[in-house]
């Protein structure tokens, strides 16, 4: 039995609440293709340095796994806000840092601690599509307002939308997911200021799980956490840092946000290997984050390649691109995977979405899409 | 500004959800004492080869952490499943089993897809702390019965409240934490049928985190799972099997309650890395396990003991013992510390937990607690 056949197995068994029966658990296919651009991974895995360190730190830590890991991960939380530093000229504190097992993980307590019945959390569409589950997850009702044609925010917008639903958590990407799309720092600061005028004094959790990819210019939302209590800057391990096998989501926030999740998270929800691995990939930084102006260039080519190719794409400053509009996106899609590339079917209708993998990787991707572009005028 | 602070600050600031205001966070105190015994752990450490091991497969892991890990840990269900036969003459297989990070997870992921706003999830009291906490942070309703006076499970009166209350999750710890106490075959088998003819069918979980340490004669669950769909047997591999600071936790039941709970798990929740630890532990599982016969024998020695004291002790089929009582336990509990034996100030009023140590370590114990015995009668 597969899992949607359970999902809305007409008996009522087993006994899921109402509201999830027939969904499809999240995730994009898992297929083994040959050129996969379709979740946001960074292609480039770690050396063999990295390698080597990464598995003599977990053998140390394994001598004691009869053990439970330390629960405040206090090792971890000084090296991810000495990793953090690099991004703003203000100081970052152990204590206004937190992480968990993936963004997700992150989220889903954010939402735990902040959201809940008879709360809001709100975004703007098109926006990372996990962000309603942990909404769901966490009973917290979920309202989405929108973006501008662009896919830049609608200020006026966002603004009239906060003061309306007075939201306690309110989840801003930059860059935004899927669509590439960052904030300016002056819209985090009005939405800061709006949501702490709310009635509760809502917290933004401004999504940097990109950020590192961000182009120059382009400030990070770190730089503002001094100026704003109610901010809450979240970032991976997984994509700049290509460590996606590894789960680790993390955030910097005032101590007094840190400390509340402290509430709501599960006791010794980081392993210890996690916090090993972590802290040894962190010593690698340099060698990790190496490939990203790579990857940003890569990513530039790949807009200016597809919209020399008579497409529309949206600006990006993250590792991927969103592009179209196509008809029949699916059928793109499809065709791109019978060619041995696969992308992401994500977004709005018409558009799709392509990770920036290697140069070889992007070289295939360009030749099918061209088969593709081609195969689709002679049809019209 | 400590969390209890936080969590109480009067100005209503940061947001958090006005029930979990005041709250502390779950956990015992990790203090750095000689003798650690309070949080059940397993003072046996894995060998060099199980160490050598688990670095060397997460090396293996580690040259392509850079690609999310396989969402279906298709691999490590197998091994568990495996795992599992050994305790039941029924065959176990991969789509009957789910994994997460720790036995928490497992429990958060059943109380999310079982449980719920308008649900009941019920358990009889003295029983794992940790229940209540699955129930607040998935706003399910939180439901205690009693147990008898020796801590038995009172049937009938268990029953009965089932069938008033009609909870969509029963749990039912075998052995019971802090107590000790083994559930009999035909006490789960009367408890699933009477879920099963609630107004929802609900589920009943034996937790058997501390299944491996049970009496010879005791049964495990796992041999019932054919006879009820409604049963859930829950393991870890924190407890028997050394683990504890690699976060495993995972479960046994019918295909259609695991497929349930991939709709409410976060995606990629069990890194590439725990998928890699946990396998290359569990081809070390006659080692790992080999020490359980020793702890089982220094369990039934250290219960002996204390009731040679004069001390009443709670029958155990766990890798620990709830001796009492005392009028002032947390004096005891003090003055044991003070002699760096650190125990667990948990249960009934005027108890106390001490977890199976080393014999090195329980000698310690015994010595010290003779101290205190004798330091409280000169006192009386």
């Amino acid at each position: 039995m597969t899992s949607s056949e359970a999902a809305s197995a007409p008996t009522g068994w087993p006994p899921l609440r109402e509201e999830l029966r027939g969904l499809e658990p999240y995730g994009a296919p898992q297929l083994d293709v040959p050129v996969q651009l379709n979740v946001n991974e960074n292609p480039y895995g770690p050396s063999a340095e990295c390698v080597a360190d990464i598995a003599t730190a977990v053998a140390e830590a394994a001598g004691s796994l009869n053990r439970y890991p330390d629960r405040e991960f206090v090792e971890l939380r000084a090296a991810l806000a000495g990793y953090l530093a690099r991004d703003t000229p203000h100081d970052i504190d152990a204590a206004q840092v937190w992480a968990a097992n993936g963004s997700n993980e992150v989220m889903l307590q954010l939402l735990q601690a902040f959201g809940g019945p008879g709360r809001v959390a709100l975004s703007f569409a098109p926006t990372y599509s996990m962000y309603p589950e942990y909404a769901r997850d966490t009973m917290t009702e979920w309202v989405q307002g929108h973006r501008e044609g662009d896919f830049s925010l609608d200020l006026d917008h966002a603004r009239d939308l906060i003061k309306e639903r007075q939201p306690s958590v309110v989840l801003l990407p930059s860059p935004n997911n899927p669509t590439g799309t960052a904030l300016p720092p002056e819209a985090v600061t009005t939405l800061c200021e709006t949501a702490a005028e709310s009635e509760r004094g809502g917290i933004v959790v401004v999504d940097e799980a990109y950020g590192e990819f961000r182009r120059s210019g382009t400030p990070s939302a770190l730089e503002l956490l001094p100026q704003h209590r109610n901010l809450v800057v979240s970032r991976t391990m997984s994509k700049a840092f290509a460590l996606a096998g590894a789960r680790v989501g993390y955030l910097a926030a005032a101590p007094e946000i840190c400390d509340a999740i402290r509430v709501v998270r599960l006791p010794y929800h980081l392993s210890a290997v996690t916090q090993a691995v972590a802290l040894a990939a962190l010593r690698h930084a340099p060698e990790l984050l190496g490939r990203v102006d790579e990857l940003r260039a890569e990513r530039d080519a790949t807009v200016s390649w597809l919209r020399g190719q008579g497409l529309t794409v949206a600006d990006s400053d993250a590792n991927f691109a969103l592009f179209g509009t196509f008809a029949d996106r699916h059928a793109v899609w499809q065709r791109l995977l019978d060619r041995g590339v696969l992308i992401r079917e994500v977004g709005p209708d018409g558009w799709l979405r392509v990770s920036i993998g290697t140069a070889e990787e992007m070289a295939t991707f360009r030749q099918a899409l061209t088969e593709v572009l081609a195969q689709e005028a002679s049809q019209s």
